[in-house]
């Protein structure tokens, strides 16, 4: 039953269509939903609102919410419209009268704020982790392989000598900065908005915002309710831009293990079981895992938008467009967790060809460090260059002569 | 069983990774799958590769899986990679050798496309008749209430008087123009790229394009097989930014009856079955679902950006990369159908409220009608303009006088 | 002097914020709003609001101000806000009271629309032909270099033997489908706006939209007057949209010369003349050219959001957000126009290593070949694929073997 | 002379092309290039390639050129492709040899990213000080005014009282985050890529890259070279997304500001001084400045977009698709310096009207509180929301049965 139902019932087409996906997206906030309410309901209690006893009931009944949804057998319908609904009504159904307090002093609005902020939490966290992963994955490669000299690129030809060290070490370091980025999105958003009820906050009873906050983890409240309501979709961008971040690092790695990973360069090589192949060339090996790796920064580029245009033009206060940055923000999420994983596997999977490195370590790249030593012997840089050019031309000349 | 199988298994991270919920999206296409095999076969057996005999069983297998999918019952695994897959596979298990052959003179690359193809087609035709509906259901509200005055905005200020006809008149027109832009659009793809393998043609057999174009329905065979290749998101990119005109539409309609049914202006009214509640104010009729019609705006930008951010860069041929389009696309086109039904529905329940909108009337937006008598009456419109500009200006502060 | 001057002052940060770079862009406009101008007069002549002296007046001008712009000595100060104004202005200093009329039955609403449409025909009839001149450099390499057989890639990787020929005809019949796209786009927004006035029609004076249309080659008039103000923004779209795709051909050529012009494929060439150097390597050659050509799509992909991102979530008739569509639409025009200049200069200059390009068609994309050789003889197409594969296996692992 | 300067001359239409507008908006990086070139001199005079006298030489040309710049007369032609080669030809003109060792140890590569990276930091700091300035209006307003009472909303509908302290409150409090956003991403970027060159860093000389961090103030060295070159892009678009959460701030005060300062509602006036009148209506006065401010959220997410764009699918190190990240990073800090300033602004000017704002305080929205004082006395609160519910809705009809 709706938490606001009425003397008459919502049309059907309007139903599905306005409760869209979002009740099989709230089954990933059943959890965090659960532990905002235990931690509501106490508050209630301190309060003076809900007694000893209506509390136990209400945390036990939530304590089998939890386990049931762990189990995969807690149920959210279409016409529970989200999880919400689904969690009171679980509860007025078991526990009586008790489920129909737990709402006093607070609004879904509130309720799905503290539950999406809890999730991006513990997924912002998790995310870092994986990232830890992939760093020690990379360095465990770069121990293996460092020393191999290959050539680096500028405008896609070749410019000077380089090693993995410093190649697959600009992946680590750029992981290290996400992994700040991450942290300073984490400071910004670990705020409670539980309390702000609709975005006006609550009168008649007097909440201890503070209680809960503390009892949810939060480093402080989110005072100002409009504001709670204000930042739903402006966090949801700020999470997704820092995981852009991320994938902006993974889509690097991925075009460069495709492009010198070519038979043509021959510098890195995937193991036949991270390949598929064609259905019409037998003799195909594709690095379809690194394409679609590389194809996730597209994806997540999208979810950012839709969450910072839905945002736009859009006055103070809760809108249900924001709704619909729910899906955009969790399927960013886990792209980037899963492409995390697979980033991993794939370096301590792939191969450096030694022999294909060294050997594309052809004269001309080292023309830098030739008018370098051109310098070095005190002739002006910009001289040395033109010199060292000039002779290179001189070659190219004589060979085409020849 | 893969199709390209060798003697090896693929790693189960990476074809996770690299399927992703591909054979999900895939249960879309399986009829068109199907019917672009059935005329396949047809050719292969006019050409002699295949005989009447086999390409019956075949036409027949394929009948099965039409009628399997149509009663929800055809699977896909994840270990099929894609339909193409479990389609060939189904074939081969019940027919035997004659399943081995039907992929002959193609690739899953021309299988997709076609498939794809056939899919956009029938979905646009879909899209047209929706938008044809729409049309109606306004032109029934212009019937009904066309007649009622009330006040035209420019700058979100009162500017002119207009009537409900010429208001939603305005939704018809563009949205008539949306049908002229999906149908050329229509006309772009209407193009057959059966036979174009994996984007390099087909040696040895002499593959006959013109008649399974025919086949299919196909105004004419895109004969360049790299520029089938290529078109793989390129049009996935033009169809979704046909219906990018169609959501701009929609959106508009959404943010005028969401702000003109605000109880404010009040000249719209929706009926409460269309609205729904708030948990903590019982006063609340939200109107959910025009707020959502509104987002769906956002969403689809997101899924044309994906399309078309995952083309960039990318260099001639197929890349896997594009699989990626397919979900985006496939989002965008159910997006705009449901946009369309909720809209028809909309149109048939809310109310113009007459009353307020005449009430809103007020004289000041009859300043330019004034000033067009007294341009008619000779004076240089500019003056006339300056003339009850500064009436107006007199007047207000004489209230304020007062 | 503004247009609708009244008896205070606008704030001198708020005009600048307000007026922005707009009265810059206007430039390009000055002659569209005049020819529009002209036209308007002939017709307000024609309904008797100016006399035929008065209209000679104005339309001399109006000769004077399209000669002074195409002198490039009509200037459009940030006072005046717009090309409208100074042009109003000038009329009316040079020839009094008439200047004063001129905007009878307008507003600046449908001036604009008016005069960006001609733009936008303008503009786009221009591309076309370049789109035009671009196949003709791309058939004359193709007469040229044609023949020369050159591997094709999927996924990166080497796929099957394919042709100049043909991979320079995947641009040809790309760009000649764009050209059809671009066609129909032309027929979309080929409607005239004027007399819509501020969005809400004209008062008083029955205009002559017919005669006006006509005057200035619109197939027809664009009736709905709210319409014409909702047009704005989404005809910009669907410009723009047009334009991508001819972003996304020259994209995926400049990545294609790019790639393929790496000294490790050696495929393409392009002069020295069209390359730049390093300030730090002599022996750098760098195809700038292309990868300025490639980023350009990023370039134009941001123009159309900001349009499309701008006409969301506002109200029928004329918003002023509207007015910053016209940067991008006119960036992505002059980008396109630019774009597919360099792209013919490029394909006359550079040049196709036919012995790189035979060198690189090595055994094993020959494979589908054997297999359908093996099919042709009347093993299953399947079977013949497992064999060849499995051979090529075995070759390989002879090899490691060795 | 370009620095690169070889034996030909570069094709005038591909150079056109390719430098674009580069060498105009360098014009605000010649500052920053000379600071950066000093620090690199005087570390060159560490290490011993430059002796005292020759760093006395160039510091002097640079602070010529620094005081040229500021008094606006310091010139980048076309042909000097960019702000580093019109910074060596003038020194080189001008001293002699000194200036053809400048750029010993260094490429544009690195230099470009130290410039842009000083001009980031520089400008973060102001956006901050203007984020302050505006955080300061608006407590004035709130000092003024924050006592006033006013119907706060939720899904554009009337939902429960607020005040002005609470609403405008909540956008100093998202300025305050926005703020601590900008200062992490000052922490982030704060890293000297000097000493990296092209991307491969320096062989033959020992550069102390630890001096120049310190003498440009930065926080510390970026050590991997191939990273400095990997962020750049990657560092623009964290910039410009921190500038995208102060433009949703802002965009959501100028749409509160429009819709509420509608005639309708009459909760804000903007004085007729920061208005514009219409050329054809009268009456009209209209906030456009409001209009433009809202829009400026979409031309940054295009900004943004174009910089996220540019990055996608490019191998590691230098692409010269990178420079076209300039104009959008330039773009996006000038918009959003503007629109702080003229936010603070309208603040200091716009008036709240407390007649209008509490005569909309209707009966229906203390409905929350009337079900809370219920609760308050025992009734469980789902029950006392339907009682309440229920009561509205007799009320409603009885006044309909009247």
């Amino acid at each position: 039953m709706k938490l606001w139902k009425k003397d008459y019932n919502i049309n059907k087409e309007i139903e599905k269509f306005t409760v869209g996906n979002d009740y099989l997206l709230d089954k990933k906030l059943v959890y965090f939903d659960c532990i905002a309410s235990m931690a509501h309901a106490k508050m209630l209690n301190k309060i003076g609102v809900l007694n000893e006893d209506e509390v136990k009931k209400l945390i036990k009944g939530l304590d089998e919410i939890i386990k049931l949804d762990k189990a995969g057998k807690f149920v959210i319908k279409l016409e529970d419209e989200d999880c919400h609904t689904a969690i009171e009504n679980y509860l007025t159904e078991k526990y009586g009268d008790v489920g129909k307090k737990i709402h006093t002093g607070r609004s879904r609005n509130d309720q799905i704020l503290v539950a999406l902020r809890l999730y991006e939490k513990n997924e912002l966290n998790k995310i870092i982790d994986l990232i830890d992963n992939l760093i020690i994955s990379i360095n465990k490669k770069i121990e293996f392989d460092g020393t191999v000299k290959l050539p680096g690129y500028t405008h896609m030809q070749k410019a000077m000598p380089t090693s993995i060290k410093i190649w697959f070490g600009a992946y680590a370091d750029s992981l290290k900065d996400d992994k700040k980025i991450l942290q300073s999105i984490l400071g910004i958003i670990d705020q409670s908005p539980l309390g702000s009820a609709a975005g006006f906050g609550v009168p008649v009873f007097e909440l201890d915002k503070k209680m809960t906050a503390e009892l949810l983890n939060f480093k402080k409240v989110q005072e100002n309710p409009i504001y709670c309501q204000n930042s739903r979709g402006k966090f949801e961008a700020l999470v997704v831009d820092g995981l852009v971040q991320v994938m902006m690092d993974l889509n690097k790695t991925a075009t460069d293990l495709i492009v010198f990973s070519m038979k043509e360069f021959g510098y890195f090589e995937l193991p036949k079981e991270f390949c598929t192949g064609s259905t019409i060339m037998p003799q195909k090996k594709n690095p379809d895992v690194l394409e679609v790796l590389r194809a996730k920064y597209s994806m997540i580029l999208g979810y950012g938008l839709q969450i910072k245009s839905l945002y736009s033009n859009l006055i103070s206060g809760h809108n249900k467009d924001m709704q619909l940055t729910k899906e955009p923000l969790m399927k960013s999420i886990d792209l980037v967790k899963d492409s995390l994983k697979i980033t991993s596997l794939i370096f301590s999977g792939m191969k450096v060809n030694k022999k294909n490195c060294e050997k594309a370590l052809t004269p001309e790249i080292y023309a830098t460090e030739e008018a370098y030593k051109l310098a070095k012997k005190g002739k002006p840089f910009r001289e040395a260059y033109k010199k060292v050019a000039k002779d290179l031309q001189d070659k190219d000349k004589s060979k085409i002569g020849r």
